[in-house]
């Protein structure tokens, strides 16, 4: 098979791409790739060096990579596990996006940035603006600076998940506030994500502005998806945080389309349960991931 | 003058500190160093090629800190103009926060970092953990997430800016709107930074904590002055970005304290009007800009 690339494969918009890529697999999911040194599968007492550290979390990811490109649609890097490197984690981050884009994976780089105008435009470039082969298809951004500061991701070709929804017990604090007119904040920026994103739908009916809608409250879920049935919701929260297959089922449609769901801890370390062959246990585990959220949605 | 590091410099509470380098130099404010390669003082077309343009930003931002050094106490670097460039632009920047450090400038990385636990921590560590002498003193962060997303950031010696209202357009409609409470969004955020920060209090008086409060209504400030009495505000919106002295003055007590403003591209680029030695423009500029605020304040 020759490799594929943008310019090769329509369709070229960024949720028709991904909305392709989870129905040729029939799995609606995400492996997040959120690795710490302490918990790759052989790490000695060099690894505190942060050299040989992010070395040691290259060569994993390399592996990860090798070990789901079959069975999952889409990667999820967490930006912070590289940023914590400096320079050289940034460098090993590039090199990692674009071994990712080899494998023909879908790829969210997960950075939540967000700032305003020019600032904007700054961070834009710099996820987008290297070579198509080496950025990632998705950023996630946070909307709390408005349309100014969500608009300038909307690239051509690329998306942006914008945060509405986390799944963290502090996230309650302001998201759950109820506003003067009924609505919680969160439903609002729901509001704002579904009103911005309507000028960037695709042939699947879906936008190049998609929402983060984490798994742990499903009543939440279940109001946001009505409010925005435009957008793609990735959804975190399953697995190692504490969501089940009935949390996430409410950011589905009907159709059991319209979301994604991403693990990490419990699909990157699973071989820290049988401690045989770590890619085979990776394997197994998005294969099995990917069995569980496929299933439940009526995809298999 | 042997070089000032922060062992041998006490207070070692990083508000304490930031008030203390704003009262030595009576001046209140922070340049913002934001620069793109389009308007440096001498770019040729190479400037063009990301790796000359970044070797470009890294001379024009060595002759701003020289330049600025002795007028101001604080800069602020924004990440995304550096983040544009790759790793090499991450390894510009890490070095130029070594730099201004050693011009014993108080620095802050405007990167508005914000994620949940385990993702905070490593920004945390991202930013915070390389050598004492080469991270900043502190960081911007987006508050939108909860308190999880806030603690972590908030390590001994060192402080962070929280998002409470933006000087953007965009920012009124999501940060505007009332809750059922009566108050705005930004007023509730505002009550969560103001209780998280009270566990950070130096012996100024002030958190660790601070509030970014933009310049551009100065009726929401004075409301969120009031709900934020120990919190420093980092504001932003002055000069180019269209706000003037009245605009910035609510930010501060009735003492003339409590606030630090910031201005980039009226400074940086002072050099555009007169085009005479750029560095000389830039001191000038900076100059005026601390005289400004420093006498409008009172604090001179």
């Amino acid at each position: 098979m020759t490799e594929t690339t943008d310019s090769q494969s329509p369709p070229a918009h960024a949720a028709d791409r991904l909305i392709e890529a989870i129905e040729r697999l029939a799995a609606p999911v995400c492996v997040g790739i959120d690795p710490v040194v302490e918990r790759l599968p052989a790490v000695t007492e060099s690894g505190k060096d942060p050299q040989i550290a992010a070395g040691a979390i290259r060569s994993f990811v390399l592996g990860l990579l090798d070990a789901a490109a079959d069975c999952v649609p889409c990667v999820k890097f967490q930006s912070a596990c590289f940023e914590r490197y400096g320079h050289r984690g940034i460098a090993i981050l590039e090199e990692l996006i674009a071994e990712a884009r080899q494998r023909n994976l879908q790829v969210i780089l997960d950075a939540k940035r967000g700032d305003i105008g020019i600032s904007a435009d700054h961070y834009a470039a710099a996820v987008f603006d290297s070579a198509a082969d080496r950025s990632p298809h998705w950023l996630t951004i946070n909307s709390y600076l408005g349309e100014d500061g969500i608009q300038p991701f909307l690239r051509e070709g690329r998306g942006a998940f914008a945060l509405v929804r986390t799944s963290n017990p502090g996230g309650d604090a302001l998201q759950r506030q109820k506003l003067a007119d009924g609505r919680t904040i969160a439903e609002c920026v729901a509001g704002m994500i579904a009103a911005i994103g309507r000028d960037f739908v695709g042939k699947s009916g879906y936008s190049a502005l998609g929402a983060v809608v984490g798994a742990t409250r499903s009543e939440d879920a279940a109001k946001l998806r009505k409010l925005m049935p435009q957008q793609i919701f990735l959804v975190p929260g399953y697995g190692a945080q504490g969501g089940g297959v009935q949390d996430v089922l409410p950011c589905f449609n009907v159709r059991g389309r319209g979301a994604i769901v991403t693990a990490s801890r419990s699909v990157i370390y699973a071989f820290e349960k049988d401690r045989t062959d770590w890619q085979l246990s990776v394997t197994e585990a998005a294969k099995r991931f990917a069995d569980e959220i496929g299933s439940a949605v009526g995809l298999r």
